[in-house]
């Protein structure tokens, strides 16, 4: 018997994010173990510091009581089920964990892989919303078909879309990351055309919605977290989505002209041969997808840094040194406070 | 004696631009020579197929009459006096030089340079108006006052910002190109802070509006054409941009966090130390100048290409291969026809 | 009316390359001027020294009778038509032109651009023997099924595959140079999956014929020689490729496990991102594919470069420097001799 | 007393690939540990799982009896000797270790370096074979006869060449794989030889059997397994070589022509400066060595990945990420299955 | 109350350096641990081997009697306080820890950071003495004037120039490494121009001393060794330097053409874009002065990596791998002995 | 019949640096053509510009006579024998064509090629002297050994280096040139050693004075000045180097440890692998002959393009861009004036 989705959903254990609704009261949830440290106090007490995430955030727990047996039994990157009683401490708040708690390591089959996958902030509704906004706006008939043709004959490439992530560590990599990052591009070109109105606003906004579309290929959700797929190796992103729209804008019979320029801006959206676009963008529009998609991308990078970092330690000034970008960032970046 | 400049303006020869005013009519212009090619028709009778140009735009001329003796005498680059019947030749305005007409030569003493040098299409008028309106939504008090010190209080830096080229020959190499470049900068940097909202916007729109303010040093208008100074090649716009804003924040005492953080985005904002920026840029606000500046200048940069080749020849389809871009563009690129 | 295609040939000029059958006889001819020098001799005779090209050879004349006339009514690139006697001098076939002959410059239309351009040294019927032999060979159902319906089912796509060229400039720039080049890259792999007996034959052999197909899209042969396409410029002769085979491989229900390796060769067989394959080769039958028709496509360009050089030259030491493969070549290399 | 080692070999303890002969038998034998992993079974009782591999082969053995102390005792990375029984297991063999066994760590005296260093398959009598076949081959004098004074007058350096390996860790890293790889580069060399006829056959045999001579003086073989010499690190093995052979073109009176299209193509043999070449290949011969030599590097590497990853996990796809090559590998490339 | 400089010195603990003067004693000292390994005799006695370090130098120490309970304390990194007995062993300076000796871990204000932090061997005096020398051999009386302001004249910055480390990691890290480092280069740099007398002595002397300057704002020292500042991050010394030279010029009325060539040499000085200057060197003096402290830098980290490492092991050939260097260096590369 | 070279040097025509002895007086003399420019005066009279050179400068010329005429005769590049009045004008020496002079351009064989290829301005006597100071300050007595062989028994060796150029165009591209390159950087290396005493100053001065001694091998003068040797494309002067001191280290006995640190020199002395080094340097004497050599050569070019420049355009402030240095040079450096 499979339960109903709301069912399972109303009985599950809290996420760390709803942890706030329990102060002082005692729980139990599924965590991942993110770090541990046996420390002692200066008298001599061992205690066992904690890190447990979940995809809603981090949490800190100590176990005063078991820390020796405790340590010896989990290990970082395992998922767990334990109790304790939320507090706050130091402005934060933490779990401590119960003298006759028992902290259980959990197999794959034990728990629900969702709750470790993040989701997009943008919530599948209002990403649809969005997107019908921006096929209303289309005056091109042949992209208005073709937009329509994806996102609402399509119902099964309309939904990989929606869950889709955009990426495997470095920026977007949740559920619904590609429908976000593609969004938030048209919403930025949108702009753009408005300065520069020499540039053509349908085909610019229609390339930013379609231009990671082969991503929905790319990845697949599994216990280990989100993964490069065997087409995501051998093909890879922009042919597979130079595939998809190719089939499409046959179905409606698009022209010659008009078809190439627009698989121009999804094969070369990489703005650089060595970046992975087998062509070089020489159109303006496609040059302005390159470099949105490419700010987008970085930008929310920098974002997940800051709100993961802040979260650990408020007081944080620079980031940790971030290999995909090959720098620090300066979080206290904002003169506003 | 020196003319009152509206006096001069009167009596001034008519520019390319203003040649559609005087169709049929013979006129005495002065233009520059940008091509010349000494043909022959199928009768055998000799004819100078001539281009010209002046900051306003590019003109055929035909000498039916002195063909070789003015072949011979002017050479590509000269400045020249001349005469002709303002016709239309194949849908475009065409100057047949007179039979009698002289084609003369010039010293750089005898014309006035400033019909060669181009001006950006945003009056100085409206750049002015754009900063203010910058100013006035600016609400960080530091900031705030910079912007009134350089753009309001300072004359000498305002005028020379006016009327500075941002470029020598690549992007806004034109009289006013630096204030042009700098607001369309600041307006993109406007949307962005909007859909980013953890962005400082604040400090986005002072540095977009400053970051090339440098440059007023590095150019100057010679009789050749935008030359580099010597404090161009020595010190660089990015330096000398750094040196009058830090000049400036601390005559009006502002804060080293503050200071740093803005000082910051001008030296950062070409993005990569290979491309002259002494210091990557480490905060999100610099990285979104650095590509929101960068994508400018390329858009810059090909709508240029794109008005002077289609100029030339309207039924042209690509561009030459551009070799600051590294590709052709395809001119065409626009489905709205 | 049209005439028949073996009337004209017999009746057209003769070919470079055929006048070894008219030594001391005089022949009219048609011809591009590759090169042009007006020299006086010691006694102070002016001559002019002319080399001239079509697609079988190059040729040197002299004009000892009008050097100045002729001098100044030809340029370089210019396709003429010409009287002379065909002379042995210096070991090498020379044209005198004829003091009563006119150089006449000819339009485009007065000519037949088959002409000038090279074509294989492979037939087209050998070509067509040597792929059914490599179909013959193959063991593969689904790949054997594949180039049957690419090779023989499909006369539009096979005769597009023979007739184009390979590329514009650097390497088999001539009409059947594709299948040429396929072949000979399909030979050596044979041979190697010979010593590598672990390699999959079939596969590597096919990736072979099919590695550079898209190139059928990216050429046109026009007046003024190959030129590139608006197709070659937007989607790339790899993603075209990849286009044609996926669509096929559809037509004959080919596995995805399969399909996905082939379109990888194609799509990795540059070797490098920065020489334009969206992925790196991750199979080792991609990656020897890469090697391979890297290695044919410079052999080819030394071979022309050699037989070029020396054909003007038969004591010429090195090669001119090539920008291509950024060095001179040794073209003495032979020790055969 | 040297014992005599056919007297050696015949006591030797049995290496890894010969356990099959040993199923359900006690055997001793002395492996090096690749890794080791203290588990627990759900009923809580301890075992260590060990990885054993010697230059033979991989094996995998379990201790159920003294699994702590035997984890305590024994470090990855030490020659150990040990008994257990052989036994089949999930279709591998698999050593059991006895409740009974001790696990010795050796020192470096207490075994025999032999066991650790991998062989070439090709054996040295059939390398031999193959490069006396192509000296007979050899129709130019002075190359013969080089070949001659090189592999047949001059045991020491034929025995050097024989035993030597042909790199550190990247590829053809055992002894025997210089011989191994020259043979191969020379048999691919002879097949393009025949492709493109215009190539000089014996330059580029001789050049395939002498590019990497050199490599006899680069690496030793000590107990840590193949080092890199003084030598190699400041000589490096492509001066080397060009100084072996030099030497001995100097003794046969070679003309300074072919010495020198024979050295450069030694010297040359990387192919770009950046990969230590001091000159490019600048004739047809030396590119063929480069490219030839360069494909045989990677498919022996790709082939060695497999069989090892293979060897652990018949099952698995893609290689692990290979920072030599910077890619995974396809590990399941082949169709035939 | 803060006890005088002289008296703390006088009652502190021997550096290591110092302990040759206590050979066969016990002492009691302050050091940071480098390395621990717990080992075992033949006959089965746990022992702990230790590498202690303070900025004066490395020392091994081995505790046979606590082995086991001070390796659970004590963790690589920790500074700790412990009493021995000073022992030769093996031709170098040894501690035998005491049985009853407690090693016992320190707090950040437990100890003087400046035990820790290395200093120059170059002393502050030798220093100044040598920076009076050079300004005494300038003629020009601008740069003579702007070397007394800031050297003489300045005294917050004088002493800062004097107590700066030149790097973080890789060169001259330890207090006073800036001024060494300006002084080295200015020597070389006067030799320099004794041999090429058409270069501007004085011009390169005084950008040698000053080329660095900035990194009085780059780094600070902290209880975690020398760490970067925030200024430094975001400006960095190369603009810090421009910034502090160009007020001292302003002060003293320095000519633009001067001080143009003098900032352009502290901002070429990286000799490179990618290096982080924003010029290129375009002097021949800026030039020289890239050259000489790129090189300086150099032969101090390999002094460095030769010292440490042949302090460890005399008998060491070849230095391990290093990273900033890209190479192992030969570490007996003296034919002096 | 040959005639003595002092008669031949006292009944030549005149250099052009020694025209200044003839002010005002009638001579002839043998120049190249630099560059020439049919001009025309206010009054339309033609006339002549011409520059000309030597070995020994460049000199300015005008024919107001036969300026057409000798416009079409001579090509930039002929040697031309001429009479002229030499003449002060504008402060510099200049020659005005005489009326019935006669312009002839020279064949190959009727000048002297030497009066066009430059010579260092260290007279061979200097270098020896230099060279044998050296000598005597080495204490090493196999390095001794091996510089009197090379520069005192071996004639033929020394004469050829004494004589060779170091370089085709871009540094010490004269006779001599490789001596005078050789001994700067010797000597500024000695310098270098007294700073950083823990060098081996013998190893590092014998390293200066051979690193390019293979540059003998490199190079021909020939009657279109310096040119590459097939030995120099096929092996190159590091490799000739290596082969030549290799043989003399042979044949003194010298170690093989002193030896492969003295060829390590000269392998690695270009530094960088993508410069033509097959070894990085890897000894401190290695690293600095590479950074002191390439010094030197910078140098001379700038030094070089200072004087050209200047000697056409003294009020020169910025050379032209200079390809080789990737950079314009500031020509008025020096603030002595």
């Amino acid at each position: 018997m499979k339960l109903p989705k709301e069912l399972i959903e109303k009985f599950r254990e809290p996420y760390i994010s709803e942890l706030e609704n329990y102060i002082n009261s005692k729980v139990e949830t599924i965590v991942k173990v993110k770090s541990k440290r046996l420390l002692e106090t200066k008298n001599g007490q061992k205690y066992l510091l904690l890190t447990f995430e979940d995809k809603t955030g981090i949490l800190r727990a100590i176990d005063w009581f078991n820390a020796e047996k405790n340590d010896a039994k989990i290990n970082v990157g395992n998922v767990v089920r334990t109790q304790g009683k939320v507090v706050i401490y130091d402005g934060r708040i933490q779990l401590n964990i119960l003298e006759d708690s028992n902290i259980i390591v959990l197999n794959e089959d034990e728990y629900n892989i969702e709750r470790f996958v993040s989701e997009s902030k943008m919530s599948s509704e209002s990403a649809k919303t969005k997107i019908s906004y921006f096929i209303d706006t289309i005056k091109n008939d042949t992209l208005k078909k073709l937009l329509i043709e994806i996102f609402k004959n399509d119902e099964n490439l309309s939904e990989a879309f929606m869950s889709a992530p955009a990426g495997l560590r470095v920026h977007h990599n949740y559920v619904g990351g590609l429908a976000e990052h593609s969004i938030t591009v048209a919403s930025i070109c949108e702009n753009v055309s408005k300065i520069y109105t020499w540039l053509d606003r349908d085909l610019l906004i229609t390339g930013a919605l379609l231009h990671d579309i082969g991503k929905i290929y790319d990845y697949e959700i599994s216990s280990h977290g989100i993964e490069l797929t065997q087409k995501g190796e051998l093909i890879g992103h922009i042919v597979s989505g130079f595939d998809i729209v190719k089939e499409k804008l046959n179905k409606i019979n698009a022209s010659s002209e008009l078809s190439e320029k627009l698989l121009h801006m999804i094969l070369s959206h990489h703005g650089e041969l060595e970046w992975g676009s087998p062509v070089l963008p020489k159109t303006p529009e496609a040059y302005v997808l390159h470099m949105i998609e490419n700010m987008d991308s970085k930008l929310n990078r920098m974002h997940n840094i800051k709100e993961r970092e802040l979260e650990i330690n408020p007081e944080k000034i620079w980031s940790d040194f971030d290999p995909s970008l090959g720098r620090r960032i300066l979080l206290k970046h904002d003169e506003r406070g």
